[in-house]
């Protein structure tokens, strides 16, 4: 299909802090299950931001250059012989780990936990921001034609939340404290909200970022103030969760919490949040280690969960909440660049300025 | 029933380090649902020694004197006019706590958490250790003929137990890391066995403690290295859970972990032992907060609860446990007293010498 | 508080096919944990009706006469001693059913399964219909100013649909396919919508209540044909379940399949309507046995699930579905009739003409 | 490998009621994740005598020839290159069904529902009674050195078991009554107890079936009465689980029923003799359809779950239970026929006599 004079231009990082535009041979199907997307749109996340910057998350490490990006939409141009669920020409949003299939997590369903997991821009893995992209046809989603190729690009931090909400279990009438307004955590508070969540309140250290979210999907937001002089952390924490429980009317604390943000006053604050027998689920990840109230989450039967990436259904459920309305991504957007400027978009987002939101990058053409 | 001239004697602590013997009225039955027991043995807990010694645990406070004991078995010697589940004679193990039976906890099925529970022996609740002790009779168990009252005072650790088995929905076939190896430990590994676990490991750092554990439920013991120097403790609860998961081939990690021992460095191993997507229950109680690897908990998206009391099922479980001699509660009494040396038998818990497991106090004749 | 000279009258069956309105002296709080509720609105329900033309549904036989009636709603005026959830004044809407909370299915939080309900027109048991009726307090829910009496009397069959939906666990994006478009069947499609459900359908044989059911929460409605000569029942509800899978692009089938009229035919077709691994609830009473594809069942690895009255949660869920407007009952009212005219209300409840959906009668004043 | 002049000498079904041994080429691995097994050991199973003799089950029709046999251990004489599991020599027990890895059911950890599994011995896959049998890897577990390859032959149908009891999510101390003490009925009562189940009740219409389950894993058996004339089938069942009740001092019913004949009595005895909220689960196939209790079922809040196959897990457990002793196979087997003899085999196991229970076929050496 590719003919051989076809290049597949890159947005490349090479080491720490040097990226490049690489023109790569075009990637060639992996098995007769894959399929090829152009790549039509690239949302950027923190995580790609932090391997520029950083050069390793956790136990991966960059060790040879990777092709940046994991937000993706396209349109597929090749597809292999035993694809049965798309075909050339259509519309797509790239679920960016494959895994093993094999290995015991996957055989499980709980294939986010895969320790062999392709996993684009991802160490050392290549991600998305290239002209095109090969991936299994099986996490590859057709979108709706009234979906466009920005929210496609955006199903994937939906799929998050949708995940996140998941590991919550979120039921009906439930209420829910979500801590962090940036991108995972409104749209989390949108996720729990289209989950049938009764009250959902936000909470965050800038006030901007909570205007967003009440606009957005929450019911009520909440800025905590800070600790006085003399008042230890966990102490503090005690006394925010108070505040909570009493301005929202959440009784003995509330039914969900979810924790984007990995900051320690965050945890504290959520674990001291939650009613007795709630379910709290860590999502952002911080500082490794935290001083954490272990004796109130044991005396109050708390369910403690970790949410990690995506299982099966979140991509689809993400889909249909964007293609329904009931998740507007397109309110997220704040800022929109050429593939060209790719490095620009990244400099945009390191900079962390009010305002700046998501950032997507056009694909090339 | 009771003559006007009979007397209650009661072994009551009256402030903190300060216990005497008194005689008090017969309790009166508080509703046509209660029964009066004639208790006959009591097992002495850490909680016991701690109000002893400093008048609070948590929120609840020694403001007047308290009965002391909550581990009891007796004889039913009165019986209020709805009782149907018990009668006259009948030999019983009590559960020490009865819930309020309206608050949406008890209404829910979770009746450990109940705020108004009257739980023996907690302020300002009187204990069992007196000669009558009065209690709704559903909160009360017939045991079978073969089964002493030694042993049906014992129930109470064992429910405590199969509460944390239970908590922690261990199924056949799991492998399960124990991390102590006191009384609550020991029978914490022999329920798990009970309900079918593969492998049980008891981590203990008394290799008195898993001499015994070894003999009595564990598969296997493991005696943890002191860190070296210069290593922190996290990186060193890494390190030992490398070593536990390589001893032991659990290969990624325990299915199942119950920390029994509250102990910061159990806490940290522990969640380091656990496989991903496993169980970690928390069901020991020490420092109030402790520096906690947060960031693994949520990568390898761990459930991790709490564990309090029991629930429904437990008592009837923990009695079937012993009276099947799934669980010999025999073994674990290492010291036995007569009712007027309670003291006496305090401050040999309070001692905490080796050899001393389970200490049990006679009831007055 | 109630002058001795006041009198409770009320709208009793005294027999099979006889009612009359009785003078009957003011009820007492059975104890200090009561309330007395002054009746506002009551909805007429299908079971009320089977008791006055056939005197028993199942275990439950009429052998003294009771008071009907037991959807309602009202006015605290009367208060126990220990009543800390409600004041005099109180407007609130009735759980008809208060359990005995001292039996294994109480204490576990299954209170819907106790076998010593007091359960309002279930007999030996006065039901609503009547100026007054004493109830537990926690079996009472106060309801917001904004909410009407009449809505208030309508929370019973929206406790009733947010029971079946919880017995479902019913989640975000779910298809859920709904057999039966009466009072419970709407309600449910309403609270699956609640809940987050991708695509709810309809399935009844009456097209104006699927008309309605189209206009009030269904995304979808379904009129089986008749079964042509020489097909058998069974194999008629396979090519149904296909025509509904594929009209409504269910691919192998609906998640969630929630049987609402207890007629075999649904009951067949919802078996093979449900996706492989899916949930089915039942929750529609007909016959007593059924044909029943077992084996479609087996091989499919359902979960086949009975729904019965209502548990913990369901009563202030359904306050707050109606308060919040998301379950709009008033549209459900076809007919309203003053108390003295109440025999007519039933008459007119089982004459079951087409656009007599939910009848109320208005309390005494 | 493999020499051209080797062949897979094998036993096939050609046409129903027509088997003959036929000389046919070693099978290749179909790709690198392979592996070739030498064949030791074959259990027969009912529906291996099924396809014989009928030519179908359910959907799945004898079209052309297949290989005979479900039920085998044997040597690994050939590994594809990405095989990391086993090696050469390793002696393993075979899972017969291998998934397509892509489908939602695989993806969502439901291996045991997808459409595409290739499964020995179903139409139009080949069995494993033949010299060798390819597999992938993943689904074939080395055995340990004591476990000899009659016994891992029978790790089928204890794998089968375990998958039954893990649909009924058995918890320890629960009581549970098993319908058939065939084959997979006493495997599934041993798994059950060793699972911590505290009583398992056999049911069978055989009292030899019964006298082997009592010995074998059983805590009681009942042998049912015959219905009295005029007493409907169903009524007559209601009768039935009264006394199973009764004799085995159950109270309201068993925590679990495990239905293993597929029989209707045992289907309509099951559904009674279960308690309030109890589980049950269907494993045995018989009828298509049957009269069932639905109302009693609604009522009585019941889960109702269908079990096929095995999921993830299932044989590492089933190793690991007959390694350990927990589950003794070998007391299972009762004829033994070298490869030749198949057909003998065949027809022993369609004759059903009394003192038939398991028969096994010896590879070809």
């Amino acid at each position: 299909m590719s003919t051989t004079t076809e290049i597949n231009r890159s947005f490349v990082l090479r080491a720490v802090k040097d990226v490049a535009f690489e023109d790569r041979p075009v990637p060639k199907l992996r098995d007769e299950h894959e399929v090829r997307v152009h790549v039509a749109q690239t949302g950027i996340c923190g995580s790609d931001v932090h391997y520029w910057q950083r050069g390793r998350i956790g136990d991966f490490v960059l060790e040879s250059p990777i092709v940046l990006g994991h937000e993706s939409s396209g349109v597929v141009v090749e597809a292999g012989s035993k694809v049965t669920n798309l075909k050339i020409g259509d519309r797509v949003a790239i679920e960016p780990g494959v895994p093993c299939r094999r290995c015991d997590y996957c055989r499980a369903g709980s294939y986010n936990l895969c320790n062999d997991t392709i996993f684009a821009a991802t160490p050392p893995w290549d991600g998305t921001l290239a002209k095109y992209y090969t991936v299994a046809s099986d996490y590859c989603y057709k979108i709706p034609d009234t979906m466009d190729m920005e929210e496609a690009a955006m199903v994937e931090p939906v799929a998050v939340a949708v995940q996140i909400c998941k590991v919550a279990s979120i039921r009906a009438n439930q209420t829910v404290v979500v801590f962090g307004a940036g991108p995972i955590g409104v749209l989390s508070q949108a996720v729990a909200k289209a989950s049938g969540a009764k009250k959902v309140i936000a909470v965050d250290i800038s006030q901007s970022r909570l205007d967003f979210a009440r606009k957005y999907a929450a019911d009520g937001t909440f800025l905590p103030p800070r600790a006085e002089e003399g008042v230890d952390s966990v102490e503090h924490a005690e006394n925010v969760a108070k505040m909570i429980k009493e301005e929202f009317g959440l009784g003995e604390g509330a039914d969900v919490v979810l924790e984007c943000t990995g900051a320690e006053p965050c945890i504290q604050t959520g674990i001291n949040v939650a009613i007795k027998g709630g379910t709290y689920v860590q999502a952002g990840m911080g500082k490794e280690n935290v001083v954490f109230p272990i004796t109130t989450a044991c005396i109050r039967a708390l369910t403690i969960k970790g949410s990690i990436r995506y299982s099966v259904g979140c991509y689809p459920d993400a889909v249909h909440l964007v293609a329904s309305g009931a998740v507007d991504v397109k309110k997220l957007i704040t800022n929109r660049f050429k593939f060209e400027e790719a490095e620009k978009a990244f400099e945009l987002v390191k900079a962390a300025k009010e305002g700046v939101f998501k950032v997507v990058i056009e694909g090339v053409q």
